[in-house]
């Protein structure tokens, strides 16, 4: 991997490959590389992320590239560090820049789901209890109607024994492909955030004795409703997180 | 529904009928819609509402008139996006804002029970569990002594068997209304605060066993104690929104 | 009840009754009030109080006396609004300001215990679950090793049946004053926010199985050391309130 | 214990042996200070620490001297709080300043184990209910990996019988030291941190049934990739601080 320092060499060496192989950032990139941003910065704001976990969005036009930070933690993800990458994985012009290992997750996504636009890697707290016990998370309110289809469970074990439970190649990616539904990036964010609300109250309901779910109709009918709705909750949390970087 | 962009259309062809059409806000009305927005933010700000959820006070001098907000998140509702409707459900000048699917929940109960003068309609957390399972809520401490009559329970099921679960029209605006109690806008806002923290309570009482809740007698008597004093949060919180707004 | 408005006609008639009605502060009352107004605020930043409950502090000098907010939200209470009571439960010269239904709480300890230098009343959200079903509070952990020595539990139903849940007259206060320790107003503050650290862990706890509390000589050799650390959080806490104002 | 108004009268009365004695802080003191500090007020913004809690860093060149603040709330520590201790738990120079009563688990820690490069003392809410119970913490997601090996248990009535809890003698102090694993400062920062989010998602978790916790070998592997990303979170928890302290 080359050191950041050489960014000088490249640009002094020859201008023409320079332009070839840097991104050219248009309009429309720029908005999404904006809304990228904040979708970091949100779900980290609502506690889905913590100093751990990522989100990408798949380039506008060119289906085989897409957009995800350099490595670190989202909350402090700004537009200088979204990188270009491709579905091999790296980055189309790193500049030595440290890259996530389960960058495979999104690159092998994309890859075999040309419906997916957006993607959310995360350790939602509410949500790992159901991921290491039996009990599968249901809809238990019309906000999380896109739980009638079920929550696909990816079992590392199953493809690669003891591991330390990254998906840190692509062979791990793509297992991991199999199972996912498709999704733009508002979307996302709030189908990670209502998942973190909906384990949070299931958990609480349980609790409580037997619950009545939606039925898969009711569930079916809502999450037509959710999509349609992700812009309302989405303005307010880019409010938000405006707001705490100028406090 | 006409596009925001008609209103200079409108303001050019006829101001007599303007004048009839638009909303005249009086001092009286200024101070409702004061309050409205707070109840907005409030209710936010102590996470009974999130991006979603509403809330709607009747007009002071006309009963047959009521102020909610246009489509957003509660959160960051201001006195120029309350809009005035009808009891049809309809904004009187709504100028082509979008409206709530479920303002029939708000426009159904101002018809059939003219003693209501506040609506919140929200996801209360706490209270969610509840509404999923059969433990009914009942009040575990003074401060929720207006639980001593019971929580009506409305079952869109039994009037629409599968749906997306919304109030989207009048007729399930009608048979919610049959439904509810009546209630001005500091005890709309203090009942869905204390409902909430009364859910929290009961359900973490469980957990220790069998609880001693208050007697109907007891209810009734605190119930009144609890409307005397509903001044004394609210402005607590209306503090507290205010604190947020300026940071 | 004289209005606020008649402060100008009590100075106008007669000074020499103004100077014996008055309440004088002298520099350690000054003291006194400033930490009363630090410990409402702090108790609302650790959410041991709401927009309800109340603290007060035995005079320094004269014993028959104490001061209390009027009655608001302990989180908006500055020195302007502590009122000096005697312990008939009337302030000495409140000039209509409202006063808690609930005085009598602190009336009448002050009056029954020489002992007690100041009172917290709160509905702690961790520990009525606690007041309302038949598990003990117990120490947990050595910061609450106070609660060795049991908690002491008063039942307003046994004295006067159906009531609102208020202690409202010097009766039922002096009912209650029977059940209390004695403590200084840094300590109330420590207790009051441990007694709900130490409800919210065993709680917690429960989950887990059978808890291995403190012994009673660990509990009363840990309570020794509570008393003597008390500075060290209530700097931080006032820090905190201090940093919440200016921002 | 000299007072600090002392300071004066050494450097009046000997230069030389004020060289000898005072603490010479070198640039990579400095720098582990101020990683000490930033720990120190990471912990209890993350809710590992409260008022009280303490952690110390060993000397970068000096292998028997240590660094930890003097008694305060660890919340509120700065440079100038920062004393060095040597291993029998007293400050080089302290001038009067009080320490904590349980630096003797430092102390000892650094003396029988030369691996150690950092401590934390704390009463970490979610941990706590595992500590008076029977249910062991295990690893529930590979975050926590390093709870792999176990985590030991120190039980202080097997060595003293009844005491009020605290480490309070070099004795106790060695008893505790023949528990612990090694570590470095943001190690043990991570660590603190992970092991209470741990113990939060295991307790949910039990709530819905038994849990596929981490095999010791994913563990193992997992506990290696903690250690590679600790600075990811770093930056973020010390980004988070200064917005705190400029606010």
């Amino acid at each position: 991997m080359k050191r950041a320092n050489s960014k000088k060499s490249i640009k002094s060496t020859s201008k023409a490959i320079q332009r070839s192989r840097l991104v050219k950032r248009t309009p429309v990139d720029k908005k999404t590389i904006e809304d990228l941003v904040a979708a970091n910065r949100i779900l980290y704001a609502q506690s889905v992320l913590d100093g751990y976990g990522h989100v990408s969005a798949r380039h506008d036009t060119i289906p085989d590239r897409f957009w995800l930070s350099q490595s670190m933690a989202p909350g402090l993800v700004t537009a200088g560090d979204i990188l270009e990458f491709d579905l091999s994985g790296e980055p189309v012009d790193g500049q030595g820049r440290p890259t996530y290992s389960e960058r495979f997750i999104h690159s092998e996504i994309y890859r075999r789901r040309p419906d997916v636009k957006a993607i959310v890697h995360s350790h939602s707290p509410a949500v790992i209890p159901f991921g290491v016990t039996s009990v599968p998370l249901k809809p238990i309110f019309h906000m999380s109607g896109f739980l009638g289809t079920g929550v696909p469970i990816f079992e590392i074990r199953e493809i690669a024994g003891d591991t330390d439970m990254l998906v840190r190649n692509p062979g791990l990616g793509a297992a991991l492909a199999l199972c996912l539904g498709n999704i733009s990036l508002p979307q996302v964010v709030y189908r990670a955030i209502y998942l973190e609300v909906n384990a949070r109250l299931q958990s609480n309901a349980m609790r409580l004795g037997s619950i009545n779910f939606l039925t898969s109709e009711e569930a079916k009918l809502a999450a037509a409703g959710n999509d349609m709705h992700v812009l309302r909750p989405w303005m307010l949390w880019k409010h938000e997180i405006a707001k705490k970087s100028s406090a």
